[in-house]
């Protein structure tokens, strides 16, 4: 447990006002899908950052008034006594590890023009609606703040920092950035064009801001801990406000210098109505990003100041601290990623870390409003409702058994680790490859997903580790060569392939490419993978919806080639949508020239060309060398059905089963690939394997108790 | 209590099976929003249905296992023992009204790419994924069914068709409609392309649906009533699957047939992936618009017969039942809108039932995954969370006052009718124009709005019959006259108007429009209701985002002018997705030669003319005679503030309250102005009427028990 000196300056503890922080690591407010409504796992989510040592754990940003409700997104919300037991019960779980806990609390009008409630008037700095960065557009008006409504707000926020205190919270956080909140509204020119006390100068806009948190420090004491996060630059287009914003340079020390004295800390965060620039995929952004903006900052203040921004590495965290420019080291996805973060650097075990690959899958499920989960760590969200703990395993109780894994790819990989963890007797880890990873080897080397690797480099360290696991490369296997293999149970992981001849999933009829383009017609797998030549002219035609069909598109336009990239889809790399990489997409595409074709079929139109049709546009003929065909994926089961086909020979082969995992079963997520690998591993001496636990659901059940909210409970019972 | 002959019909019992429905109501399975989570509030919903007289009260698709979980679509699960305990809740809910509760059941991979659950593997009859009518299409591969999967498969049927029996229900529906199961995928070729006995041949596609309603009746016994929701006709492009689909005149009859020994119902329904299609908007379809595809399927089947299809019309349902269509008269709309539309038929109450109109507000909540609510009957989904009932209206304790309601748009209308309820000693609902309604007057002047008419002709009714109600049109109010009028307590319902020179919500600046075109530039109440004279060559402007824009330019393109339709946004009229009226709509403009532009800026550009400018399309000058800018709604605020203002008059006036209610609150849906006229009527009585009431939420509350489910429960309380 020695702590290496090199970064004993991470565990100095930080004084907050009237708190202290043992160390500097900041788990920082972000939403994780269940709310306070299921604050079980909640609570799970939260308190496991803290038994992996943050000094300080956030939950999420809170809404504070029914009317400014998010739903179909699942917020955490203070509104009423119930919200307080709840969230009394995440405060304790995280306290429980001497960790700080933390909330974040919002008064924001932008929102989408659904809620649970109804009749609802959500009050804005200004009338009009504004953009959101949800998929439905349609807010209607907003209600413009009087005075009236300015002194009933101020109030809410007192209430609900009165709440957060009851709740026994140590620290609370009014979000003044994301252009999320009132107090953003107020501070930003773009959103303020107010023409009273509260609009115009820098001291107007933030009146309310210095008028809200006198209020609350007056009525919660001087024993809580106040803090603002604040945007500090609101950027440029096409992703920010311009100079209608709040930049680094202008107002943002301005307004830290006037609000100084009324904060006991600050978090600073960028970005305007685009949130998630601030958690920006590691396709656009490296280490360390927020510098520029965040860089200068901590002179204009006495007060700690939390950094965020891709903070990864123990050595750039030490160097940003040593160099003054921030207190503490905020992150959300890195410690969703490895919530022991803090506790590795500290006993000098950095190659566990399981370091986040910056894919931003947790950002999409936040989206698409669903709990959160993580590609690289498959216990996230899981710590409650599944009782999973990321560095703890039981010993498996079939631990006697030798297991043979076929295919080293992510589930793979992931599913020979725990079962190693788990200490199964032997684990061969085997691929016909040359290498560990499967398709990560190759996806890995689509334009900005260099860091993916970290899948692979991770699990490499970790079965390197394992006494009881052997990897075993460059081994093709027959059927009837895993039948004599000598292990007692057999997980198929042989993965997924891209067809050239598939069906499209738009209408299920064959792409009808390959009869008119043959061997002109390339897969993901031979352009990235296998480097099969490419003509000048290319078509990307695109039904996987995701990285794949812009990834190459963009490889290919950097190489020079003409590219029209086409979905039948109405958007371009959808899926990306959801893990915020479009706008960046987009621009990155249309700057390399890409031509960008959506709700669009692509047709043979005689020799080397093809036609182009969709609605509201009149018919294109785009002459073409290579047709790269982004279609459908097949699962590779040729050798789990094999095995299954001859069940009859399992028991003469001392074989007790045969189970398969990842994309061989479905080909989807890398992320679903590994918490495959994963689930299978943890469960793999219950009664049947094959088929899932049930978790912990969070509903309300009539009659119910507590007792119904734990692992085993009679409500959760699946079988009759 | 008189039943009229006339309807007897409608009310002779039915024998289904083994079971006996009063009457021929069938309140057919629809989603509302609460799944089986918020049971208690099902419950609320499901049985004001049957105490308003429906027969059969269905609740809606059930998923029966966590694989094919449609997270965050709020279904109802039949998945473990806590989902049994909540839906028996539900089902005796129901039944204590002397109505038969149904279930509906249904396995279906067709889902989106998330779910609350991981690492799951929804099995499909094939493995392409298909189209979803969720925003996501993202859905990585399916997992095609093999003859174990079946067998598994099958096995999830008959269990969830023991627990629905456990659970109370007395009928069971499987789904096989709306390409909503696998049973509807089977039947189809343009999912099923098997090769195996389970493809090809009719008999094929059908031995999974035999096969499994064996299994069922097998387990669960004689004394539940078994039927199939069939979707008879998957209908042709652009909605639907053209030939590879099921026709009313081709497959459904022989289907029906070769199913009928199994099944003790049917229920017939149309639409292939797009399920709303048989949930229509009235823009679109005409009462019993289905005939066409089920008006001659009866004789193949000797089992009852449901349709559905926009029946509201009591005569309607006599004839369709007389000319032997169906046997019972099946909609979800109808009583949403009225839940107590047989009662009324029932009674003769006729003129009093609250007639469906058909906007799909209803489908839009369905689609945002918010709990549903109506356009036409505030109360709906309200039945337990607030404990509003339809049809009965408490007396309010401060009755003794007079009530000048100013403004009889759709919240004054609302409002004045439930104060009238509520039995307050004088009512006055107050208008400047000669007519009520406000601006339904006029926006049902648009294309296929006609309908909506209802909402002013259903309250013109009722605010005729109550004694203590005058409606005072063709008298304009200054604040003064207001104050003088001798009311005790005033509301404001003056609702919004569209700004021709307003703030445009893409970029928060002036749309720069009027600047150059002056007079040229027309709001829609220039063109709908004042019948403005609008040139040849129009552009429509719209930042609206829901029927206006699209509608004024369907309008216009009628009356022969050359219409571009533009957005900013993403999506000509986004929310028209939610009601699912997009395809419709956009097939209609497009057949009209509308222009359609998406994600366009529109600049002037000389004299007469605009540029038309966006991302992957050249700048496009279009000369122009008129604009019409469907721009932003303002609040008409002026009477409410005048009177805040002079909240010191009050007193002397006599006035101990001055409220706004609808759109001079928040310019919003229509549904949300009835609302808000309908809550401050129901509350008016409470302590601060302008603040609602808090409403159960039927979260997870740790500690908690039913008691904290209850109206005025502690967890509940919002004040400190």
């Amino acid at each position: 447990m020695a702590l290496s000196d090199r970064y004993s300056v991470l565990f100095e503890p930080v004084t907050l006002g009237p708190k202290t922080a043992k160390n500097r690591f900041w788990a920082t407010p972000h939403a994780i899908g269940f709310g306070s409504d299921a604050s079980g796992s909640a609570a799970g989510y939260r308190s496991m950052r803290a038994e992996g040592g943050w000094g300080v754990v956030f939950t999420e940003a809170t809404t504070i008034a029914p009317e400014m409700d998010k739903t179909p997104h699942r917020m955490s919300r203070l509104w009423d006594e119930g919200d307080v037991r709840n969230l009394t019960h995440v405060a304790r779980e995280i306290q429980k590890h001497g960790a700080l806990a933390g909330i974040e609390l919002e008064y924001n009008a932008a929102v989408g023009p659904m809620t649970e409630g109804r009749g609802l008037a959500p009050r804005s700095v200004v009338s009009t609606p504004g953009e959101s960065s949800l998929a439905v557009p349609y807010v209607g008006g907003l209600v413009e703040m009087d005075l009236e409504s300015i002194a009933e707000i101020k109030q809410i926020y007192v209430d609900a920092a009165q709440r957060a205190k009851r709740a026994g919270f140590d620290l609370i956080t009014f979000h003044c950035g994301h252009a999320a909140s009132v107090l953003a509204h107020f501070l930003i020119p773009y959103y303020n064009t107010r023409t009273d006390e509260y609009g115009g100068s820098l001291e107007n806009r933030s009146r309310f801001a210095r008028e809200m948190m006198i209020a609350v420090r007056q009525a919660v004491g001087p024993e809580i801990a106040l803090g603002l996060r604040l945007g500090v630059d609101t950027l440029d287009a096409p992703f920010g406000l311009g100079e209608r914003g709040i930049r680094a340079t202008g107002d943002a020390p301005l307004f830290i210098e006037h609000m100084d004295d009324l904060v006991d800390y600050w978090d600073f965060v960028i970005g305007g109505f685009e949130w998630a620039l601030d958690a920006q995929s590691s396709r656009t952004v490296s280490e360390n990003f927020e510098k520029p903006y965040v860089g200068h900052l901590k002179p204009h203040t006495k007060k700690p100041v939390v950094n965020v921004g891709r903070l990864n590495s123990p050595d750039t965290m030490v160097d940003i601290v040593r160099a003054g420019q921030c207190d503490l080291i905020g992150a959300a996805r890195a410690g969703i990623s490895d919530p022991f973060l803090p506790q590795k650097i500290r006993t000098g075990a950095i190659q566990d870390i399981r370091e986040c690959i910056g894919c931003n899958f947790c950002v999409s499920r936040d989206m698409a409003h669903v709990p959160i989960a993580c590609t690289q760590n498959a216990t996230t969200g899981e710590e409650f409702r599944r009782g999973w703990h990321p560095e703890v395993f039981t010993p498996a109780k079939n631990r006697e058994n030798d297991v043979l894994v076929i295919g080293a790819g992510p589930a793979g990989m992931e599913c020979a680790m725990v079962l190693g963890k788990r200490g199964m007797r032997n684990v061969h880890l085997l691929d016909a490859a040359p290498h560990i990873g499967g398709s990560i080897d190759w996806v890995s080397k689509l334009p900005g997903r260099h860091e993916w690797r970290r899948l692979i480099e991770y699990r490499e360290h970790q079965l390197k580790q394992l006494g009881n696991v052997e990897v075993i490369l460059n081994t093709p296997l027959t059927p009837e060569e895993a039948l004599d293999y000598g292990a007692g149970i057999i997980i198929v992981a042989t993965g997924s392939f891209y067809t050239r001849d598939g069906i499209d999933p738009y209408n299920r009829l064959p792409f009808g490419l390959e009869p008119a383009f043959g061997e002109r017609v390339l897969t993901p797998e031979q352009v990235l993978r296998d480097g099969a030549p490419v003509g000048g002219r290319v078509v990307v035609v695109d039904s996987d919806g995701y990285f794949m069909g812009p990834g190459i598109a963009e490889l290919l336009a950097q190489r020079g080639h003409e590219v029209v990239l086409t979905t039948k889809g109405e958007h371009i790399g959808e899926y990306q949508r959801y893990t915020r990489e479009v706008p960046h997409v987009l621009k990155d595409l249309r700057a390399l020239g890409v031509t960008l074709r959506t709700e669009t079929t692509v047709a043979p139109a005689g020799e080397g060309a093809v036609a182009l049709r969709g609605p509201d546009r009149p018919e294109e003929i785009v002459e073409v060398d290579n047709i790269v065909l982004v279609g459908t994926r097949r699962a590779d089961d040729v050798m789990y059905r094999a095995l299954a086909d001859r069940r009859h020979e399992w028991e003469t082969n001392e074989i007790s089963a045969v189970h398969r995992i990842g994309d061989c079963v479905r080909p989807h997520f890398i992320a679903e690939a590994i918490f495959s690998g994963h689930r299978l591993a943890r469960e793999i001496d219950s009664p049947d394997p094959a088929r899932q636990l049930p978790f912990i659901r969070e509903r309300r059940i009539i009659g119910g108790s507590d007792a119904d909210y734990v692992l085993g409970a009679d409500a959760l019972r699946q079988n009759l």
